[in-house]
């Protein structure tokens, strides 16, 4: 299974925000959105194989949104479908429990620490200053986190860091986190087409 | 330079579009929305030394838009945003001769055979059976076409293949254009990295 992990410092807990604004309105639920695509997409279904965690911190309590492939429907490309999806699963009652907003979209309350991933293969944390992921990536999966347009905060980097978590590049530019999973992704595919 | 072409088969020719339901009444703008981030987008800023030519075929004669990365402004990451900036494009009056909508980004009628950007370095045509892009890439730019989510006529094929262009993949599985520009932009990166 290939895990992404995106952390949205701003990103909002609440429903309450505008599909004909989102990046105003929603503290960037729109880098969410793009990620999501990125994770999923391909040209004829979606990656089945893939899941992704949002970690919501905009608001109250933080909130933890996952999707999974393997079950969703539902997705569509664009961003704006997307963030709807977002916001059903952010209407939601929640608690420590994770509930199912529609097929594949889960939510509840909880941070980066509660994520049940940690530990199921190798870590990666994705930053600009890392070693360069091609040839590091010696697995078709791994768990891969990514900070929004503010990044991680050292509190964050040092839960990292106590994990083991391997700090990698995707390449020489500084990239948003959309266009880093769309790199992991496509090493990972080569990866697999490479032992199979 | 680097340029992008890509073709819409069905994208409207109009500004008769509604931004809350972009997919479903531009004939598909928001795929070239997104190839437009993948084009430009980084991290701090946008790509300077790119542009990007949209051929638009859904409706009456073709037109084209061109964005160009050294003077373009008012460029935000997200889809809505953006297609108002090709919906303002297209409410100006055009012929064959360019005209400026802002800053970067220009309109006229005129389809794949006219743009100018032929015979300047190399064009590599995307297609998933292509050979691997990895390697094949020897300069920091090129022209690259890519095809939305119809691909490429008979006659583009034709067209391009009179242009001795490469035939090119990005990878094992088949991807939207916008990742697959991601993964274009990335390799090219690391190709300029190297040499300089």
């Amino acid at each position: 299974m290939r895990s992404f992990v995106v952390v949205g410092n701003l990103a909002t807990t609440t429903p309450d925000f505008s599909l004909e604004d989102i990046p105003g309105t929603s503290g960037r639920l729109d880098i969410l959105c793009r990620c999501i695509n990125s994770a999923f997409v391909l040209s004829h279904g979606i990656r089945r194989d893939v899941q992704i965690y949002l970690i919501l911190r905009g608001g109250g309590a933080p909130k933890t949104i996952r999707l999974q492939g393997r079950d969703l429907r539902h997705l569509n490309p664009d961003e704006r479908t997307t963030a709807a999806l977002l916001k059903k699963a952010l209407a939601l009652e929640s608690d420590a429990k994770w509930r199912r907003s529609t097929p594949g979209i889960f939510v509840r309350r909880g941070d980066l620490a509660d994520l049940e991933v940690w530990g199921e293969g190798t870590t990666y944390y994705l930053r600009e200053d890392g070693i360069d992921h091609r040839g590091v990536l010696t697995a078709g999966d791994g768990t891969f986190v990514l900070g929004d347009h503010i990044g991680l905060s050292a509190e964050d980097e040092g839960f990292l860091e106590g994990l083991d978590a391997k700090i990698v590049s995707v390449g020489p530019r500084s990239l948003h986190a959309d266009h880093c999973i769309v790199l992991v992704n496509n090493e990972l595919d080569r990866f697999e087409a490479t032992v199979q």
